[in-house]
């Protein structure tokens, strides 16, 4: 392709470095690694961030990770790893039960915090941790929730142009996010499907992420919720080791699985649109199908994460004759985050919404701005699922959001 | 192409006639004439329809009606068609204020009726009409609901592959029914919008669609809903004449929507699978999008109306590298209906379903065999209806469908 | 869905007959058929088409197929159908090879002619039948090749968006017309495979419509091409019967194809455009994917007809960041042919195209206004097709196409 | 989502390095570069890729393309980066002028050679640059062509379905290269569109990639080709700087195309199978549609960059009421590449291909085991490539392709 690109004059080390500490390194931490090593590398930054130590219970396993992965330093200790000097930022890629404990730890320590989604296990936690990012917020500290969703090109520019009017008055969201790696009965019984574990099933790990897309896109929150939820594989195999790997297990015991397999439901926003959703770990087929379709008054937008080089755009103010759904490849110059890539329709793949994500965050730590989404965006999600637990507990009778 | 058609050699008039009255020359009116006119053209008959006449109540309008759609009498008192010699068959195409009566006289009088969807404008109504139409059975009568989006090669292709066994397992059920003609303000009072007429809004026009392909296809009942209905115009210019044109009105004067602009449902089926619904007339930029997705253990089935000569299908039981949803083009000699129709890939249409309903109200006329969906059918999909009414109304809690 | 259809006043029987008497009665003979009975029902006509009388040499098989078509009376010799007196349109639907005989006697007898495609298996017959045509429209005949995928509703807007210039100054044209039912070795060889029936074999079936909608829709002829051919398969099963069924042959004998399987050919048009071609009765998998799309300056568009209703439109003027392919679904009111048919997004059939071809010709009929696709241009094609067969058997050189 | 992924014991520091050198850091130097430094994080390595030293004629621009992408050194003299001890493999991403000189010297000088498409600009070079490299294999070095997009996981996974023999005996391959950036006449003279510098245009930049891919996942060499080209806007604005960005000149001066703009070509497989291809940076709307498809007696396989991870399969074995074209996600654990990536569903995007081929060449060195694309099949690409130019130059006469 003909674009060449130019370099930069930017000398790397004139930059202030921005140390960071990760907790976790499975699929997240490794996501998250991608991101940290990569981001400089592709966008002009205003601090240089330092992969400086990782963190894991298991020493030898941490340090093949720090390896492989590329960080400078391993901890066993997640209180060690706050405690270091060249950790300025805390990455909590750890279930869901360990990020209150955590994510106020780092803040109370003075370390900027980005903390996977869902925010935490219980609103209760999310209160606590948005609480504490506030009070650092006035020492100039900043906390992120880590809903990566917002940051491809294709959902940041759906944002733009909502943000634009090009919708008008909102009154539909329908949303899903259909995976099916449960649809084996022997599938095995992880961490996430234990509710001590991972807080809830299809709703916390699939469901937060529709919520906050949702929400982020539409620019308004839920007012109420109703809903039904259902696990329908009641009973898994028990895996072997403690966290351990998937390749199922010889014992042939089952245990139970304490979290919903799927859930959907039905909402108000604020304005009056209606909303519908669905997770699920039990659409044949759907691998990681999250979509999203939005109508307005004059126009519509739509997204599905399995094309997420795509945004199908529907502009009701054409005439009708010519108009429809196009489907806009967003890969332009002109589209979010993609000044640092490739010539046009060069796709970019999922894990460069790490990338970034970790952009986002170090120029917010770097101009001393708030982060979004912030603790308190976890929180109002967290409190949305909240809602859509109780619904499913009363009857699906509908229940409205608690408004912060 | 290549596939000459074989010329059949039955004889046109040794097959007994089967006199057909239809009540109503509108939209759907138009869709039954152009299956009457047809289905002896296409498909091997028992039996030769016969357009004998048609009613309405504007005399030189229903003349004309009658001359252009094909009909070889009108009449302006469906009193009077029913009491027709040559009308073996009553077929309803009006709006569903009227359905119950005109069903009642005709099965009273002795004749078959297939009645447009929604079978009726309460369930109290289609609890008569249903008892009629067993009484009628017992004397050889036949009735029918029109759904006919059941009668679509690709919908009744997913009904045999389900049947078949080739989902397993259902899980999941999710459908749409989704158009936009009303998303402009200005879009005329039409009777559609008045719940005096229309029975329901989106609900009973698109819902009633979606419940009972849902159903058929899932091969089960819905056993409760949870319901969220809004009405987002609700005034809109009144309209000029009596059942006029819609090109608006001049007088400026506005009048009350009394019908739902949209209902988002959820349910569950008798066996436990989780269903999720929308019907609106908001989307915009989907014109005709009757959507339905099936996930079950084995496989997938997923069906769009704006692509009504396709369908979707993932087989579970293909290894995962080479596993996809296949779109099956519904254009093989070996597909339902297709037998009398073109070559592979010549795509049918919308008004084809009613040349399919008409071949198949016919065999089972001349067979003396009950047809479906039967108005006991389209009785259950009015208990569904109800059920998400009464639920809207009750802040969406999970409402029951009552058996029969 | 919401639109009543009024009524029309119009008198059938004040309008002047129109007397039609096909030639063929198996597929193309079905479909035109249809199109005869059903034009008058959807448009208002200046005339009333009469199926008067069909035609074809078994004097049983023509009978039914009168009896099951909708034809008032039958012919077995098509002399005798062109001598009639209610026959003032001969509709010719045999193969190619005696197109040129059949038009030539029924323009010298007065009738107008509408032939299908290709108009004739050699140019000299072409220039014969054009040659007729033009002294027969002086005497107030029509004659129109029967090119009807120029009128389907998409592909008619495709030519009314470029003639209004949204496409700029066209740079390329790709068409392709792939079917598969020649992938099985053992289908048998029927008259298609035959060069003295047929003319030539996927170039004469599918490069004749391709090469006429490509230069339709460009608004220009192609000023020479490249090409390749091929017969794959050399020797298939010989038919039992004449020009039987296709349940195959229980002889085991196998016989020659003359015609070729596949055409690929390129080409430039009169404004120094690129082209390319293919027709193939071997792309497994496809079952009647005519596929065009033309780029210009200002835009593009794409069709294929396994996807019939729908347009794909990219305007190139929108600003990059929102531009796009957009799928217009081809049902609104505004559309091309939509006027009779059904409410958005009720989509129509590969038939609907002969009820289209049949209004537009008896509209030039009843206005004695030479109609397009005449038979001059159907010349023109077929001048197409045989340089791409000389460039086939001259190495594919680049071979002018010779003007009128 | 649910599958941790285990970290690995392998200590980094005991592989052996392997240096790299870098000669070009515009668009395909940024993407080697992400690759050299994402393969050890991702994949299980023999070697430890070290990004030694990076070159460019202008001292400041490379430093800072050095700091930026990673390299640990900048050198101005590409012999001088072939000079140095710590680089073993050179690793060309210059314009194709210069490749045969630099590999040359780096093969001469003992070290391994990556060389970006095409090979060279002449088929002369490109055997010099073969022999060469068998020469230089003869001492254990590895040389290889950058065709990167075998190393899709769609395309491997296609190449290993049609290595299976899923699609039985070819007859057809369709295969185009879709750009739009030269749409705008406005567009400057960038080197691509200099025949010194580039060799030629869309035929040597896309052309190149097309006949690779085709002739690779065919299994099989073009035996000729028949071939237009066109050069439809033929002089553009002259760029002020060198080598700069494309922001366009003040100077208002135009300066001659050289190349072409566009190339369409058929062709014949040495089974006989047709092939059809187009290369072309006027398709308007089409940002980077590299589309293939090929067809058997048993199968059909599809696939389009623009949705990268994707690939259509059609099953001919399957019953036809339930085959059709499937859409495989290439995401699942046992696709080409995906060991080293995400869950299900995540897609990857287009620099990937880099990753995976840097993983392949280290690999290859590890083993001294040869690589593919080999310089030989880089050459006889390059006498496809001749043979095109040669045909368009010969009114298109068919033209064989010298075998080596």
């Amino acid at each position: 392709m003909g674009q060449p690109q130019e370099p930069e004059s930017a000398a790397d080390q004139d930059r202030p470095a921005l140390g960071v500490g990760m907790v976790g390194y499975a699929f997240m931490g490794a996501a998250h690694s991608q991101g940290w090593r990569t981001v400089g590398r592709v966008f002009e930054l205003p601090m240089r961030p330092v992969l400086a130590a990782v963190c894991g219970r298991d020493g030898a396993a941490v340090r093949g990770a720090a390896d492989r992965l590329g960080w400078a330093a391993a901890e066993t200790d997640w209180r060690a790893l706050i405690a270091r000097d060249d950790v300025d930022l805390v990455d909590i890629c750890t279930p869901g039960d360990s990020h209150a404990e955590i994510a106020l730890a780092a803040l109370e320590a003075g370390k900027h915090v980005l903390c996977e989604k869902p925010l935490a296990n219980t609103v209760a936690e999310a209160e606590a941790m948005t609480a504490a990012a506030e009070r650092a917020r006035s020492r100039g500290r900043i906390a992120m929730t880590g809903f990566n969703y917002r940051r491809l090109p294709a959902t940041a520019q759906a944002r733009r142009m909502i943000a634009e009017g090009r919708l008008g008055t909102l009154r539909h969201v329908r949303v899903a996010y259909l995976q099916d790696w449960l649809v084996d009965p022997d599938f095995p019984l992880t961490w996430r499907l234990n509710r001590d574990k991972a807080g809830s099933g299809a709703l916390g790990d699939l469901g937060a992420h529709i919520v906050d897309l949702a929400q982020y896109l539409a620019g308004e929150e839920l007012a109420g919720v109703s809903a039904l939820t259902e696990t329908f594989v009641r009973e898994r195999p028990v895996l072997d080791g403690a966290s351990a790997g998937l390749s199922g297990s010889g014992s042939g015991e089952r245990g139970p699985v304490t979290v919903d397999d799927a859930a959907v439901f039905t909402g108000r926003f604020a304005s009056g649109a209606l909303a519908s959703f669905e997770a699920t770990r039990f659409a044949t087929g759907r691998k990681n199908a999250l979509r999203i379709e939005l109508n307005g008054s004059l126009g519509s937008l739509a997204f599905d994460l399995e094309r997420l080089n795509e945004l199908s755009f529907h502009d009701h103010t054409e005439p009708a004759a010519t108009a429809g759904f196009r489907r806009i490849l967003v890969t332009e110059p002109d589209h979010p985050y993609l000044e640092g890539w490739w010539p046009p329709g060069h796709g970019l793949g999922y894990e460069h919404s790490f990338v970034h994500q970790a952009r986002d965050l170090v120029r917010a730590i770097a101009s001393d701005t708030p982060a979004e989404p912030s603790f308190a965006t976890g929180l109002q999600v967290q409190r949305v699922l909240a809602a859509v637990e109780e619904s499913a507990a009363k009857n699906a009778v509908y229940t409205p959001v608690p408004r912060a």
